[in-house]
């Protein structure tokens, strides 16, 4: 079984953007703010969203399963206030769920948090509690940086996030480490913003003591880590200045890396440098690279690809296909198994 | 010969240090700002400090030649205003024109600008000058954030900036991009903001047409590109959907790498995907990463072993060790010729 733990619902029908640009000019003009009832999205339209864009690529490429959760760009908690953020991730969020109820063996959800720069993250938990006990989300994402591209809230390793922890540990869910739009000029969102973000958590990671406090909190640093497996001797170098112990040891057992990386050198190097045990299947399909790799004549998101030529044996490739998924989202386990999965 | 093209004075007299604890002391106190004439340290201090760190590891290693420039975390362009950062600048810059003075077979010295958060780039030129024409410097270090994490000048591909470049060509001299210490609590100076910086930067110059404007303008990106060669396919894609050219027309006759990477599987990446006309050698040792790797038992940053040892032919590796120094800094190959090297 192959699972994709990295896709967002990129393709949503039209209706779902018309109604945020609508929200964003309530921001300004209060008297225009739509309802959430205003937003009217048929099933069909889900689907049809879904069967000619994702489904059709996980067929074609042999995707078994997506943890799929709102689009990451679209997310821009930056934007307006903490209702402004809880109406849109309350939207997002249940479109996502209702992919996963019309594809139930294709799709299982995780959540956007309904971040807001400034806001105490604990105001995320109703809805993160919702996303779970109601939709059935296996996982949430968590934006590091709400701001989008200014970095003023503290970092990881802050108290300040440990609401969403101890949500977290409570469920046994882990978090993908997630940003959003940049509005910061300097970063390109998908070329500078998100890997920034990678390396940059992964670091928050490294300097703190962050897994003695909470042992069983589980990160998935996407984009194949940013910049972190590419530069591995350097982290390890850091961590010993730091007087920390080994990688392995320090960040292993709650850090785990998936294969957003668009060409072979890049998957070869992940699976080289970072244990399979912390490599976790995934293309963000359909994302930021879209276009078809004129070097290989495949699309550059087409990471299976990638993991199929990789110098890695047979249990190291089920590992990052199913073994570790099941393992790092263990409702996502549990789901599976109650279908006999 | 083999010339690093990435070391800093990390290991200047400590006081150096010092004068520069009075001068931001001074900031608050202006009745305690120290004149630039206080600080003494004497050409046996400097040759002391320089033999028994960067020359010793420079020949143990087996490095000809280095391009020395002040140490780039302690620029800390966001402490002050432009005065503060001109006083700065000015005694950094002596300091390594004396080193390359008093050692002038082993460094030839790069210069850092006195940038100021929100000031015209312009103000640099004048520090500029006197380092090429004064000194001999080779190259600039051109620090795309002054602000030291908080990201709130204009990307290079900015207007802002264009006075530096047009000096840049005039001089026919490149610009390392280079930020100094992060101020931002969520970026780890040496671990998250600089590898994040070089990965923005080339991400500035992947969306614009900067070099059409400036077709001789040379930019090195340290530390082995930050995340750009591990992510190589994302940037061959995403200039695909922006519909710029292929990135070895777009970028590489102007973008270069330094081996700034600290282990084998990282080297053998990089030179696997870039060009071995765009890697130029560099260790930026003595630096960040100090210690010895348990896994080799040699340094983290003597890049010159994974160099060797990599898949690349005599003639690739000769472009690495010196042939692409030469070409991408012409003032420095004019240098070597005078001395019949």
């Amino acid at each position: 079984m192959i699972i994709d733990i990295h896709g967002h619902y990129t393709t949503a029908p039209k209706a779902l953007e018309a109604w945020r640009n609508r929200q964003i000019e309530g921001i300004r003009n209060p008297a225009q703010m739509p309802r959430v009832s205003e937003l009217r999205i048929s099933d069909d339209e889900l689907s049809e969203s879904i069967e000619s864009n994702q489904l059709r690529f996980m067929r074609e490429r042999g995707i078994d399963l997506t943890i799929f959760s709102p689009r990451a760009s679209f997310m821009a908690h930056h934007i307006g206030d903490f209702q402004v953020s809880s109406a849109w991730a309350a939207i997002c969020n249940e479109l996502c769920y209702r992919v996963s109820r019309l594809f139930p063996d294709h799709f299982i959800p995780a959540a956007m948090l309904p971040q807001s720069p400034g806001v105490d993250p604990a105001t995320c938990i109703p809805e993160f509690v919702k996303c779970v006990e109601e939709y059935g989300n296996v996982a949430i994402n968590l934006n590091p940086d709400p701001s989008g591209g200014h970095w003023n809230s503290p970092p990881l390793s802050d108290r300040h996030w440990y609401p969403i922890y101890e949500k977290m540990v409570e469920y046994d869910i882990p978090a993908m480490i997630h940003v959003s739009t940049s509005c910061n000029p300097c970063f390109h969102t998908t070329g500078a913003h998100y890997l920034n973000a990678d390396t940059t958590a992964f670091m928050q990671c490294l300097t703190s003591d962050l897994f003695k406090d909470f042992p069983r909190l589980r990160f998935i640093v996407p984009h194949g880590g940013g910049a972190v497996p590419y530069h591995w001797g350097r982290f390890r170098g850091l961590a010993q200045e730091l007087k920390k112990p080994l990688l392995k040891d320090h960040l292993l057992d709650n850090v785990f890396f998936d294969t957003c990386v668009y060409h072979q050198p890049g998957i070869d190097l992940l699976t080289r440098v970072i244990p399979a045990r912390n490599i976790l299947f995934a293309s963000e399909m359909i994302g930021a690279v879209r276009g078809i790799d004129p070097e290989t004549g495949h699309h550059y998101d087409d990471t299976k690809r990638y993991i199929e030529a990789a110098h890695i044996d047979l249990d190291q490739r089920h590992q990052i296909y199913e073994t570790n998924a099941r393992r790092v989202y263990p409702r996502l386990d549990s789901a599976l198994k109650a279908k006999g999965r």
